[in-house]
């Protein structure tokens, strides 16, 4: 709708139309509660930036019920468990039979376009393409000024702005007297993508004395890798051969395992950063996801976190437009904070048992092996890990 | 006994008469097998020197099984569970629930104590307060030479000898070919003996802003307390009130815990380090406990590691004595190790999640608070604390 000045009115206006900010919208509309979405990248930009590709299954559970996405359910591809790799030698880490939970390969371009069909379904206002993007006024009548993919300058007068545009947030700085955690981590990621078979039917974290890697799938004729960098590395530096050697190398073991290898089709150095931005609101305006917290990628917690949020949000803008109570608000911090760090520690705890640092101690390298044989020899300990990868679901909730 | 060129004839020379080498005495004994302790150190010093307090249930089983303290049963406490307080808040770790099985609060003095009396009552080869020792000849027939307490040079001839002499050993120099593993830690613990009642009746691990703290018990009217302080802390800087000041400083909390406070008999600062050297065997001559690895107090692993190698190292001697099997004395190091390194995970895992650093970041405070609270909201956390603190024991004998 549009109001008499000429700008868009609306409830909620959305800078970013990433997973989380379609979700939000999504959700808000079951509420009924209208929602406008920007962003500054266009739907071909989104759909194809490789990204995390594991569903915590509450994140599933979420696309599922609320119709977001029925294709998970027939794409997705149920993972039951992981294997952490030591020594050469793989142990199973039996989510299912540990937590009664699992979680769903399914990667992140995917839960975006299933969000992105759901949302033009319902003819959800969707403004993909727009650049200059400003929001001001948060602490009164906030509204969202952008330019928009055919040149137009517009504006969104809305009730509320919820920041979901990622980690290079504009949203994020508008948040008065807010606080910022940071952690740098000496390594980094080199991601690629193979035409190759699978080489496992489930994800391996392998730690060896070159480094950590990890063996991922995609589909059944591409298959995602990753081993650990330095945060420096170029990707052109690594051909097809050097990169297969280096993969190869951390996976041997006296099992004999190796990858099927294949022609490699994209390659690139994912950062390494753990970030929290508290508080999440200000006035009117409201953080989701990366916006406010980046976890390093292992684990694959950061689309879960995202969820997490937006689940949150999602409930919190219900009580203060549907039922008038604006102190709901007041909790959304402290309650999306509580899991963030959860997860941060998760996510540092899976990065210091599997990776190596250059300048350890043999002490510390050996302290390393000590941990994964405690962890994989004590169910306990298998079980806590378990309760991290799959997000802590809650066991009452799968048994019933 | 002493063989015909004079010098003292045995089968097993143990250099330190600390718990580790009276423990190996005694069973060695019960084997049928003899033995001859030396240490420079006389029997007041090792039976007034602060140390550990805390019995893994396996060491208690030890004691009491062999005969070697049934005073433990007596004025032992069992502890069945530690409480971990962070935020000013306390959360209960009830080991006895999560595996079922305790701890014990008897000093380590008092296990000497009783191991020194029970060796004496069967008169058995003691040699304190001796000078000069010496060990030769390890990989043919080794001989341990010493200044005895009159002043007399004397020698033990011996089939094996065992290095049990603590962290400043001379036995493990002697070792060929180590390697030795190294961490330090950027603290130490500043401990306290005071004149008071207890403050509570299990061991509180606490984490504040301002640094770990430890409330521990040792008898109804002595406590033992530690607090985190610099390495290079002095003392004789610490009045009475500026300790109690800081201690109560370290435990508040919206609960309104408070320390009984009372004089203070003794003070201390204990040295934080990791040390592990390997092999812990060299031709006839094999180490044991703190000779071979230290560990930092937190958790204390320290003794009851020490008498986990003594019962692995009985073994081993019984089988290459009696039963002619040296190639048991192979397996020493492994077996030995296995344990050590779990043990210096755990001891690393408790320190790091419970100190504060000086020049940790604002995100690693947070998270470290994420972790503490993720653990003792898990009952797998928990169970998989519960397992290091207790020494990994075995359910399934508790249970028998």
């Amino acid at each position: 709708m549009t109001s008499g000045d000429g700008a868009i009115r609306t409830q909620v206006a959305i800078v970013g139309g990433g997973p989380a900010g379609l979700m939000l919208a999504h959700l808000l509309h079951l509420q009924g509660i209208d929602s406008v979405v920007v962003d500054n990248r266009s739907y071909d930009e989104i759909s194809t930036t490789h990204r995390a590709g594991i569903l915590e299954h509450d994140s599933v559970t979420m696309l599922v019920d609320t119709g977001a996405s029925q294709r998970v359910l027939i794409d997705g591809d149920e993972h039951e468990g992981i294997e952490l790799r030591f020594g050469g030698v793989g142990h199973r880490i039996d989510f299912k039979t540990l937590v009664g939970a699992s979680c769903t390969l399914y990667p992140q371009t995917d839960v975006f376009i299933d969000l992105y069909a759901t949302a033009s379904a319902r003819g959800a206002a969707l403004h993909y393409g727009v650049r200059d993007t400003e929001v001001v006024d948060i602490t009164g009548s906030p509204r969202v000024l952008f330019t928009d993919a055919a040149g137009a300058r517009r504006e969104i007068a809305a009730d509320f702005v919820v920041g979901a545009d990622g980690s290079r947030s504009i949203c994020r700085k508008l948040v008065a007297d807010r606080t910022q955690y940071f952690r740098e981590y000496p390594f980094a990621w080199f991601g690629i993508l193979a035409e190759a078979p699978k080489s496992a039917p489930e994800l391996i974290y392998c730690r060896s004395e070159r480094g950590f890697a990890l063996i991922s799938q995609r589909t059944p004729t591409i298959q995602r890798m990753y081993f650990q960098c330095s945060p420096d590395e170029n990707v052109d530096d690594w051909s097809q051969e050097r990169i297969w050697s280096e993969l190869q190398a951390r996976v041997a073991g006296p099992d004999g395992f190796t990858l099927n290898e294949g022609p490699i089709i994209d390659k690139s150095v994912l950062p390494f950063r753990s970030f929290v931005q508290t508080p999440m609101r200000h006035g009117n305006l409201l953080l989701a996801g990366d916006a406010a917290h980046t976890v390093p990628p292992t684990g694959a917690k950061g689309l879960n976190l995202a969820l997490a949020d937006v689940r949150v949000l999602a409930e919190v803008l219900d009580r203060a437009i549907n039922s008038h109570d604006t102190e709901a608000l007041d909790t959304y911090t402290d309650r999306a904070l509580s899991r963030v760090w959860k997860a941060q520690h998760f996510s540092y705890w899976m990065t210091s048992m599997l990776h190596t640092v250059a300048d350890a101690s043999d002490f510390d390298e050996q302290r390393q092996l000590g941990e994964l044989s405690t962890l994989v020899a004590s169910e306990a300990g298998s079980t806590y890990l378990a309760e991290g990868y799959t997000g802590w679901p809650s066991r009452r909730r799968w048994n019933q």
